[in-house]
């Protein structure tokens, strides 16, 4: 097998189109050119998150607009919720500290998605809450948070909503404005299928008013900063010129797709892989599977890291492994991006010659067969 | 003319074959190909640096890097001094205000550099002075400072010598450990020759030392954090992966020719340059000019900004304005990075081409026959 197939939970493949794009002389950024360039990008992006707010571009990777998220709207002390189902919550929980905001945890076991009560309770407990942290796809459980339903729960109070869609966009289902999420942070390397490089904050009215507020230092990602130069599309420091043409490709093929049928196509990705998993004799990890993601847990003889080398060196296929105290239980294979029904065909297949070379007893070809009744749906 | 000369100071035309490099099928970062890559890069940007002390890269633009070597060393209420003789210069002093650092500016007439006296006099007055804040290339003025002269004065004292070097690099003479710099800032889009999106601060162990004591909030921009995962060539974010595999190549590039070869070509450029300008009639703005670019004052009669206009619509040469107070009256032309003897002479002749259409007069070829003696010496 001469391919590679990426199949990791960011970066994801980067369709050819799009890197033949970024690979043409670079342009100056101060231009008109390239400020039309960055005005479809930002038009695109509202479409695919759904939203009227303000989508502000960064050049850093998504922890990067996640801190802009904390620095921007709060002060020294100021209290907020985070909820902390994996590596990716905890993250929200370890940049307030680092800034001086009293984190309120929400802790869930990993693999399960928050219940909304829990939050409710947590906001009646502290009215003088100033946010609710919260995540999309927790990539490192791949699991899917109701953000919708917790959405309902924010809306009524002073606190803001801000979520992290950095790797469930484009895969999940998300939809900015009418969950009344205030800041949704984002990244480039995932749904959006370019190189890591770039993030991304929507900011809400709301969000906006409590920005005027905010004591906590900032400078780089300062929101005002961006907004000023925003007007004019137009960035406060150099922009990541090569990325963003690149990304300006990847709106557009997904904007032309529609967002609701791209969201489509990988939730049956998403569902084909895990037939097939299932059909292999595996079970998914997660009790809320993301379309972004699936984390498989490896059979109780086997080291999911075993699989995982085996499945590079000898196929080609490149899975993630688990994090902390995941690691070695289980394998995750992403959906997302550049990902197509190729790309999910072949890693099945793959995975089943792994396991076979593993020892592991299955019926041969059970996981290719399930997936393909799910795809020719 | 089909070609298009891109002069500007940041980006640069980025070679080829380093955007060919960036344009092949994307990979993992948390593999060893890719580690094995961010090591080399990381050795080789020592080598331009000219130092043994650590470099961290950051994906961000270099106003981040600027940041990271402000929060990462001090605590609020500090002192710096602060040398400001152009908007880079500025910059230093907002991002120190917006932490809540206390700012001893050195003021320069623009086009001027730094007297290494007023350095030494504002250090004795300000014994406690954590750090001297300064740049080599103040690209908005296109004036190089003397960073080694400035370099011993702090080398006596407590503070940090932290320097900009973001678009000198590769250009001015630089000596990271020669002049006992502390902390050197830079950027991807400039001397290295590749798209903006990374930026790097090399860190003395001088530096190292301050880091244990400052109490400044940071997360994104955390020295600690690089300096874990740069054990194992690592990175504690996402990286940029596609614009370290094109940075691996240019610093390939520039190792195999030599550094000081590749700062001696570009200072022959800037020579060229200015020779030309000189005969055409026209005057240098900065007392103390760049080899990294050149300001020049257009003629009393012609915004410079339809010079810069005319050039770019009708000749296909990128040149750049003036800032601030400066717009209008000085032009700006790079000579680092990608850029060459052909795009130099290019750009020349198309000068001369744009101001003959403008009326100005002057012997037509004279700018071409001065940068041509300087080239074949």
């Amino acid at each position: 097998m001469s391919k590679n197939y990426l199949m990791t939970p960011g970066p994801t493949p980067v369709p050819e189109n799009i890197r033949h794009e970024m690979a043409k002389p670079i342009i100056h950024h101060r231009t008109k050119e390239y400020q039309a360039i960055f005005k479809d990008v930002t038009e695109g992006l509202k479409k695919i998150f759904k939203t009227s707010n303000d989508i502000l571009t960064f050049t850093s990777s998504g922890t990067g607009a996640m801190e802009a998220s904390i620095v921007n709207v709060l002060s020294p002390s100021d209290k907020i919720i985070v909820t902390r189902g994996g590596k990716f919550g905890e993250r929200f929980g370890e940049i307030a500290k680092a800034y001086g905001v009293e984190v309120i945890a929400i802790d869930i076991e990993w693999g399960l998605s928050p219940k909304p009560q829990a939050i409710s309770q947590a906001l009646k407990k502290n009215p003088d809450v100033k946010g609710v942290y919260t995540t999309l796809c927790e990539t490192s459980t791949a699991t899917v948070y109701d953000i919708k339903a917790i959405g309902e729960i924010v809306k009524g109070t002073n606190a803001l909503y801000v979520v992290d869609v950095i790797s469930g966009l484009g895969a999940d289902d998300f939809e900015n404005d009418a969950w009344g999420v205030d800041i949704a942070v984002c990244g480039s390397q995932k749904g959006l299928m370019i190189p890591p490089g770039l993030a991304f904050c929507s900011v809400s009215p709301k969000a906006w008013k409590a920005v005027q507020g905010s004591r906590l230092p900032k400078f780089y990602f300062d929101f005002k900063k961006y907004k000023k130069a925003y007007i004019d599309a137009d960035t406060p420091f150099t922009s990541a010129i090569t990325l963003v043409i690149g990304l300006k490709k990847a709106v557009e093929t997904i904007n032309e797709n529609g967002i609701d049928n791209v969201i489509g196509e990988h939730q049956k990705l998403a569902k084909a892989f895990r037939e097939a998993v299932k059909a292999i004799g595996l079970s998914i990890f997660s009790k809320s599977p993301s379309s972004a993601v699936t984390a498989v847990n490896a059979p109780a003889s086997i080291d999911a890291d075993n699989i995982i080398k085996l499945l590079k060196t000898e196929f080609g296929v490149t899975f993630a492994g688990g994090q902390e105290h995941l690691k070695g239980k289980i394998f995750r294979c992403a959906h997302m991006g550049g990902i197509n029904e190729e790309y999910t065909i072949e890693s099945i297949k793959a995975l089943e010659q792994a396991l076979i070379k593993l020892d592991y007893g299955f019926k041969a070809g059970s996981g290719q067969e399930a997936a393909e009744k799910v795809l020719l749906k």
